[in-house]
């Protein structure tokens, strides 16, 4: 193999395919990057058998200034490849390998000679048929990630809270995570495939595979996926990412989702941020990590205690209260993080009573479907509460 | 106590007296911070018992809208009143105190209330006598402690190796640090007051403590010291920093230096920079992390080789080379570390044997100081080399 290329047009697909591989595996060639060089271009793929990531570099790119001397392959250590690429002096650089494995990458007057492996000892990346290509903006989806991912669980006691839960049906994704303290859901329309768009298709993916996806694929306008039982296929023109599904059932959160209020505020999200950044500098100073809610016509006070610490105490601005008032005690981490996901638009929070779930939602949602966006927290019961 | 203050302003001030305040201690009235509030204005102390900062807030400066409406003290915990402070929302805040020793902290609806320590309790700061102060231009004195810092052990196995040795004499300042792999020396004309122009000091100083300092001091133009036999005190017209002096006999390390040459180049720093990082990225690979000169009339190359992981090579381009040849082996981090203290400046190296120190210093040294700047490096013995 004999190819040079690019520093900077091949580092940043480098690491694109970097981030599926793992720094340590139980398979050594997995913590290696493949480069596969053919008249057509440069294949680079990583993979952590459970993420597979392959890009495409092809010759006709300009850019890539990718000169193709010689066809062939081979395995290198990803990591400190990734260190020498990204060093190198000059901006352009070539690779040639020799009969014993080992790969010389010159840059000027800089040489660096690294033992690889055969890429044939590669492990193959999956097939999957694309009877059902679905495509969907990648802005979009990026969103529907970014606002589900918040309420995944980081507990590895129920691996399939782990994982958003996506439901594709009547031409509707419908994405939902819970880690059984908050949930988040959010629901897009789909364009689905002519002769598709009578199918159903259910599966939980992995949260932080869809977070490394949609750091992956930000800039790109659209992605096309394809699903079999037990592994997704997200593609691009140059681009694919194999994920594997995780196994068992997920919970129904339908039933859980309940936008009664007994009590309403609307409030500026960005404003309130701020005030529980405030609360839960003092709640984070004990275990129990609590913050409170007094809500009343007259006023709304959100405080926190910490019996060695101090207290702090704070009057919040609402847009809006409706119904009865209420106090109610909850980890002011939830509710951060959910408020965060509004930007600085308006959010109105519905309260039913102190020991059940409060929701979120947009002030104005123009979406037409029901839910769309909501959150829930569930509140914490405390024996002054 | 009662003051409302700028938070920027005050702020800025807290973030340098925290420098010196440690997260745990035996003493734990030391993690907090003693604020002093009086009619001339505010005084912020922090102290590990080994350095101890103090700066003043004077009522006169507009810009800290400084109001001082009830003098008194308090001792409030560093750490969680600076995360606070940073959070609060406003421009201006204010704290007030009470009987049961608990501050009140004010700004716009938001109120903490903080449990603190009495100020009676804190620890006095040492009294030092002022009949010998010297004052340094600041931007001179952080490029001596930038310069010899480098060469500060890091190892508690010879705790006077972990200070940088200043000795005052004959209207000049010389700082010397060596971790006994390393050396590096600055000396500099130094305005003696009148009357102690005869007086020669020696000290040690911790070299973490002078890179506290050169940081807090940055921007300024110049400042004051004073030495007792234990203590030294830094001062401008806003700030105190003490600092114990390290016990204990410096080496001599005069008779260290030897800069003649049998071999010598003279290079670009930050170009030699460049390919010393690549050697080292092979070289890091390896236990033994040693990188290879071989100098010649005809090339001078670079190598660094790990068994394991593959070989690098590099040729250097010098812009002088003078003498024998010679092929020397080293740690590559320490040739890196001293490289890059002359910036993009011209450097010269000059080595006498294998097995003996080499020495870098600058090209152009207008300072009529012999050894104003040098360093040196040990190299490593390889039975190859």
């Amino acid at each position: 193999m004999k190819f040079s290329v690019n520093r900077q047009g091949f580092l940043k697909n480098l690491v694109d395919v970097q981030r599926a591989i793992p720094s340590k595996t139980t398979i050594p060639i997995l913590t290696g990057i493949k480069l596969v060089a053919s008249e057509e271009g440069l294949t680079l793929t990583g993979s952590d058998s459970e993420v597979s990531i392959e890009v495409f570099l092809p010759i006709e790119d300009e850019e890539l200034q990718l000169t193709v001397q010689e066809p062939g392959s081979i395995v290198l250590p990803a990591r400190f490849f990734g260190e020498i690429v990204k060093k190198l002096p000059l901006n352009l650089f070539s690779i040639e390998t020799n009969d014993q494995l080992q790969a010389t990458i010159t840059a000027g007057s800089a040489s660096f000679t690294l033992n690889g492996l055969s890429a044939v000892d590669y492990p193959q990346l999956p097939e999957i048929e694309k009877n059902h290509v679905i495509t969907i903006p990648v802005p979009l989806f990026r969103q529907v990630i970014v606002q589900t991912a918040v309420a995944v669980s980081t507990a590895e006691s129920r691996p399939i809270l782990t994982g958003i839960h996506m439901v594709i049906k009547d031409n509707k994704l419908k994405a939902v995570a819970t880690d059984s303290h908050r949930l988040s859901q959010r629901i897009i329309p789909l364009q689905m495939p002519a002769g598709s768009d009578a199918l159903t298709f259910e599966m939980t993916l992995p949260g932080k595979t869809l977070l490394e996806l949609s750091r992956i694929i930000d800039g790109l306008e659209t992605i096309d996926f394809a699903i079999t039982d037990n592994q997704i296929l997200f593609q691009t023109e140059t681009l694919s990412f194999y994920s594997r599904l995780l196994e068992g059932m997920y919970p129904d959160t339908d039933r859980l989702i309940n936008d009664g209020a007994n009590t309403s505020i609307t409030v500026v999200a960005s404003e309130l941020v701020a005030a529980v950044e405030r609360a839960s500098l003092m709640s984070h100073t004990d275990k129990n990590n609590i913050a409170t809610l007094t809500l009343s016509p007259e006023r709304i006070l959100l405080t926190g205690k910490s019996p060695e610490v101090g207290t702090v105490e704070e009057e919040i601005a609402v847009e809006n209260f409706e119904g009865a008032p209420l106090e109610i005690s909850f980890n002011p981490d939830y509710l951060k993080e959910a408020l965060k996901l509004f930007g600085s638009s308006e959010a109105v929070i519905n309260f039913l009573e102190a020991n059940r779930p409060f929701t979120l939602k947009l002030k104005e949602d123009h979406s037409g479907i029901p839910h769309s966006f909501i959150q829930l927290v569930t509140p914490v019961r405390t024996f002054n509460g």
